[in-house]
């Protein structure tokens, strides 16, 4: 189902150079466009390489001379084309109803507009709002809510009690108030200490696949609207996620430990339990905060420093090798002989 | 369901300041319990906290002047909380009876006190024991035994061969004995090794959300009992996890390596091939264990050292700058002219 | 069913030397293995626990003097014994037949001689292979495609558009297809950009349990035959892993990405975005790659650098502490009086 140019420049509020009565069938990189494609063009050498596009169309920041396709000429293109491929890809809505298989508790609500998936469960007391998805095999658990237009994918699984606002999209394999990790020693052995608080997702919220989320020991875990969950992340009992905040892939967040809003965990990214990182801090790939972080504060590092002075340690570490030189030669100009045997 | 306090006091042993007879409903923290609420005090900074608390009654080590509520004093509050709160979240049992839509081999062995949830599924030759509960979706293998009491949370996967002690939480979405990770090289890429060992896991286990523990290729991958292991964790084939030890979330463990009874590995640790953790051995957050550690000692760094080593080195590093202006004006006291260029 | 063990000999080519008609029964490692039991011994140190052992039959790269039972004279007898154990252990096959309680959509093709398990769900559009084995909850989206001799274990999950070769191995829990994590800020939070690409995975690919690998942007995420994915790892959108690549446990590739052919990630490694990581690069465990990596290439650290520097870097380390002794001991020698206090 192609577009026509004129319409995509309208959705974007773009200057059309070219004709707009072309057809856009879908949306692909500069290098990979043909002509019924288009592309974006933006950054340092994008315009070299806009110009051997094959695309049919480009979204430019300023027209480029040379190219023989159509342009739409705005203020940010990668913007642009982040809201034409959400206009030509519109989000997935209910087909509202139960599936046959699906075991529903006679005591859960289910909106007749929510789409209830093959084998999917519903525990009693628990609320599926109008236009919810819960794809096959999800199991929702006793006392849950769940959202409007919420999209439970496949084998997503909300334990007792979890509650989720309007808009969220849990992915495949996610898990939803498992169990906090609390023992206390007894005859020495962990013995488990109940975990009897829940779990609270704001709306708009995105959990990636096979992620975990714990309920909290006592109250609760919460999730603010617009954070953004990858795969494979760990968040613990106890733990608040601030607004709009992004956690990539295989970070971890230990017990009790506050996000601020917009806080961004890169890859593989932990913090410590009982912490607090402030609201816009950015914490780098790989590193490990163990201390509390102010607020707009870049850190990396195992523990975390602010960022520059992990650069400066990095570069430090790089020159080891010339100090030890430098030091021998110092010691030999000096005259002196190290009783503790050769320096190196 | 609220509780009476003089009962709560005897359940911990305690000595009872206020009105035995005022009702406990719940527990709460500090600092957002109620008039119906219990809370403990212990470490620094808790009398002045507890003494603003608005608690119906408190656990404490010695009675808090000026707290207008009741007081149990006991000699570990933390741990007299952890009672209470297992006296009034008592864990959940079997309600008996295999769910209608559940498939349940012939030739497989279903105690009439366990519990088997919708679309569970338990292979040919598996035993389940009295008392066990298999949540939705669960999928037991063939050839498994689930011992007593087990709780099997929804989509938890046993692949064929696996064994689990007496009294087992295995939480959602974790997979217990998949295939080891062994290949040899033919023909230029990697052949698998057939992984045909199994897993055996001790009583009173806990395993994480998505957690994951491998068969052995050969024998047995085996995890003792009472180990507390978090979400997200990677056991690795022919591992051995001792009895009561401790593995964070998204820690790892690679293939042969033993850790003894009581280990700890915090979050995002990991262990490389055939090593020998000892005893009582804790493992700090982020680090990567290279080297065999010995009982009882801490460590920490990538590759993991001495925790008091790594402390030490951390304090250096952040010494580097200066050093290097120090050498720096070393060599200029000493009229030196270094021929490679700039010192820095 | 025990094996002669002149049949044995056979399978690999070997010499033996001892009574061809002898029963063996299984594999075990040198240490375990009893009279009915083939063993191997390689490496250093193999002689005298070959010597020890109690096994009826060795595989061995020369007589052991003094072992009392048979032996397998071979050029690899660590290649021998995956390959004996392959012979013993052949992959389960597919017992042709959909499960009644299957969901197959109409517009599914699932060929006759395919085994689906229970509660498995096929999505329209979907093509599933001759001996292809969809285990039981697994669930296949729409227009996917799974190949000849497929095995997905209980719970895999493949998102709509994902394509996996013949003879590849999903294990539990893992998801293909999953979303990318691309965002573009709109009003001060993140607004999901839609992910519409797919996964394209090679032939005798295995991907491990838990595992995660999202789909394109635009365009495709793939995995390159032979590759080998253990548990808990993420694979990005748009990322490539090359033909025979090996990702040990929890390893993470970052969006974009592109692993060359027989590249390793040992395990909880991780890469970051739009990176280049040679054919036959190895990655240390722990490790973080920020940098492109030539073909090749060893490295190791956060960041990654080579890994002989790494090495080297970890030695100057160490002795950090005796440096500064040194340094402080010149500054005494030249007499200096350090104004800023203490040198430590």
């Amino acid at each position: 189902m192609a577009h026509r140019l004129a319409e995509i420049a309208g959705w974007v509020g773009g200057r059309l150079l070219g004709d707009g009565e072309a057809g856009i069938e879908g949306l692909r990189p500069l290098g990979e466009a043909g002509p019924g494609d288009l592309a974006f063009a933006a950054g340092a050498g994008a315009e070299g390489a806009a110009r051997a596009s094959r695309a049919g169309a480009l979204l430019v920041a300023a027209p480029v001379e040379g190219f023989a396709g159509a342009q739409i000429v705005v203020a940010d293109p990668r913007a642009a084309y982040g809201e034409v491929l959400e206009r030509m890809h519109p989000p997935r809505r209910a087909v509202p109803g139960v599936h046959a298989t699906a075991v529903v508790d006679a005591a859960a609500s289910v909106d007749p507009g929510a789409e209830v998936g093959p084998f999917a469960v519903v525990g009693a007391g628990s609320r599926i709002a109008a236009g919810a998805i819960l794809d096959a095999h999800v199991v929702v658990g006793r006392a849950c809510e769940v959202g409007e237009d919420c999209l439970l994918h496949a084998h997503a699984v909300l334990y007792d009690g979890t509650r989720i606002g309007a808009g969220c999209i849990v992915h495949a394999g996610a898990v939803l108030g498992s169990d906090g990790f609390g023992y206390r020693p007894v005859g020495g052995v962990p013995r488990k200490i109940p975990q009897v608080g829940h779990v609270e997702i704001g709306e708009q919220v995105e959990i990636g696949a096979n992620t975990t989320v714990d309920r909290a020991t006592l109250g609760v875990t919460a999730i603010g609207a617009h954070a953004k969950i990858d795969n494979l992340v760990q968040v613990a009992h106890n733990v608040t996620v601030g607004r709009g905040a992004i956690l990539c892939a295989q970070a971890g967040v230990a017990g009790s430990t506050r996000l601020g809003d917009g806080v961004v965990l890169a890859g593989q990214a932990g913090v410590t339990d009982h912490r607090v990182v402030g609201a816009g801090a950015r914490v780098s790939a790989k590193s490990a905060v163990m201390k509390d972080v102010e607020p707009g504060q870049d850190v990396a590092g195992i523990p975390a420093v602010p960022a520059p002075l992990w650069r400066r340690q990095q570069a430090l570490l790089r020159r080891l090798a010339d100090w030890a030189a430098r030091l021998r030669r110092l010691e030999r100009q000096l005259g002196r002989e190290r009783e503790e045997g050769p320096s190196d």
